[in-house]
């Protein structure tokens, strides 16, 4: 396994805060003895945007985290290359990032105000455009099966809380005791924000987002895109959401159009970051609109998006995409991502930082 | 009042399934002693396609509606005409069919498979992009106020269930008892769906939406969009789902980019119809990145929407919107849908049918 390998650091190879994969353009088919595919595919992962920085991370915890993104990624890779669909690669590769603590989705996912744990998860596949979402389940060890169930099983496209959770006993989903998602650091992370919170001066609800510590807390989303031999693109995001949220709030990551869209006329976006802002940008589908209606490459559609009309907003974060030739964007306007990405040449680059 | 009625019934004037209010283009803009104002404004609403057939519909049930459709609009038109915004006008618009029983809002909302009644509600405004919505609330009179609240007093875009009515309660919001959405025609609807999964053959859940009764109680939606004489967009949705809807099953509604989407550089729609659809294409976002990056007319992009892609999915619905210069349209692909418009010239039309 390991000699397909090549950490490719970034910066060696690529300028600013965006990384990109170009596969050769390679457009021939070849035709196999049963259906007829394409000898491109690929798959492209984050596992959440934010303050990252080489000077906050130790050694032994930034190689947990490749060893991570690898596995993710490498498992993900493995089903496309196999034949497998880019539905079954994403929900692989997310499950892996789920079940990991370092990731704020499933096993780790952040705390709420009250000291729960809520996830919400979303998925869309790009040859039929169906999709399932789930939000506010506490049970789910595995969210991104649910929004699966969901969009194959339920006449729905998105369920919510104690609701989803029934839908899930009754298709056979994992579940589990809340106190799965417990995790010393999320929890320690929610009291040192809600000690700042107690703490600062001007108690508005709006102020208290700009300090960096609360802002920080809504980064940990992961998130895969896929292109399968059969040309169909796929994409899911899963998520704890934001650290000390109240009122039952809905980020981006369940929104189909804001964290997960997939059109095989175009591309499969994943999202993350700062969730309000990505709802009111309608950020997957706004790459997707820029390709298909502008002529925008998928590079100047995420760049458009991601630096200029984000920000624009006052919000940050980043998405990985996928376009329908296997042309593969992790854009990103923070410090850092967590990203991961395989073509079909089995060439695999991490990364975390800016570089 | 009634002087300035004019009750144009869409199919002396208009083709096909598509009724458009083209004002004048008077793109001068006249100043007065505080503001630069334009003299272009106007708002248009909806209260939900389905259906809707002549042949079904008392006298006096069509006279209600049209009385209830024509107070909603002369009062955001008088809102707009005084010089209040477009947020102000859509506000007090949605609030009257949400308390009307007619319409699946508010007091009329239909009832979920247990009985209860779970209301949803978005909004958005075009110059900031500021948004709000709520999904799942069960106590709020007015889930319209809600979303504005969430939009304005909340670092939130998206708050829903519980912790929505908690929001609802600190923000002062007018709290109901549940029973307050009690109505006989909707229970009864209910009653009628449920008898008739029982004596279904086939208890799938797919293809119980292919029953007409049940696909039919789907609708009923409410909503507006207005452009004010700042030259602001504003635009917001209502409703009470699905009847018969399982799962805490949220629709298009609540969701930012579906349900309603605002953006003064081209438009305001709100949609209604089978949520499930209008999610999947994303159908708000779509007409405004039609218009914004194909440099399609308002009316082009709706139809492109309304009548090619949501049909290709299977769904069926419509939107009713605005462009940043006031020409309106109202959309749709089923037999009828409830709606009502005013320019600035105080022309009213008001629609029911498909004429």
């Amino acid at each position: 396994m390991r000699k397909i390998i090549i950490l490719t650091f970034i910066s060696l190879f690529f300028s600013a805060c965006e990384y990109k994969i170009e596969q050769k353009n390679d457009k021939q088919t070849t035709i196999n003895d049963e259906n007829s595919t394409k000898s491109n595919f690929g798959i492209v992962l984050h596992g959440g945007a934010g303050t990252i920085l080489k000077e906050n991370m130790s050694d032994s915890l930034e190689a947990a985290y490749k060893e991570v993104l690898e596995k993710a990624i490498i498992t993900g890779h493995k089903i496309l290359e196999n034949g497998g669909t880019s539905l079954e690669a994403i929900a692989e590769t997310i499950k892996i990032m789920e079940d990991s603590p370092l990731f704020n989705a499933g096993k780790g996912a952040v705390f709420t105000h009250h000291e729960t744990n809520e996830l919400d998860a979303s998925v869309m596949v790009g040859n039929t455009k169906d999709a399932g979402a789930v939000s506010g389940v506490t049970h789910v060890k595995n969210p991104i099966e649910l929004a699966i169930k969901v969009m194959t099983n339920s006449p729905h496209v998105m369920l919510s809380g104690a609701g989803a959770e029934q839908f899930a006993s009754e298709q056979g989903i994992e579940m589990v005791d809340p106190s799965y998602f417990y995790t010393e650091n999320r929890f320690k992370s929610l009291q040192r924000i809600k000690d700042s919170e107690k703490t600062q001066l001007d108690h508005n609800a709006k102020s208290a987002f700009t300090d960096p510590l609360i802002k920080d807390s809504k980064f940990g989303t992961v998130g895969a895109a896929a292109l399968d031999k059969h040309g169909n693109l796929a994409a899911g995001t899963s998520t704890g959401g934001m650290t000390n949220k109240k009122w039952n709030r809905i980020g981006d990551a369940p929104i189909i159009g804001a964290g997960t869209y997939a059109n095989n006329a175009t591309c499969a976006v994943s999202s993350t970051g700062w969730g309000e802002f990505f709802i009111r940008a309608v950020v997957a589908h706004d790459i997707s609109a820029l390709m298909e209606y502008k002529g925008l490459s998928l590079k100047e559609a995420a760049r458009e998006v991601i630096q200029k009309k984000v920000p624009s907003l006052g919000g940050d974060g980043g998405v990985i995409a996928i376009d329908k030739d296997g042309n593969m964007v992790a854009e990103f306007n923070t410090a850092g991502m967590y990203r991961a990405s395989m073509n079909a040449q089995g060439e695999l680059t991490i990364g975390i930082y800016k570089e």
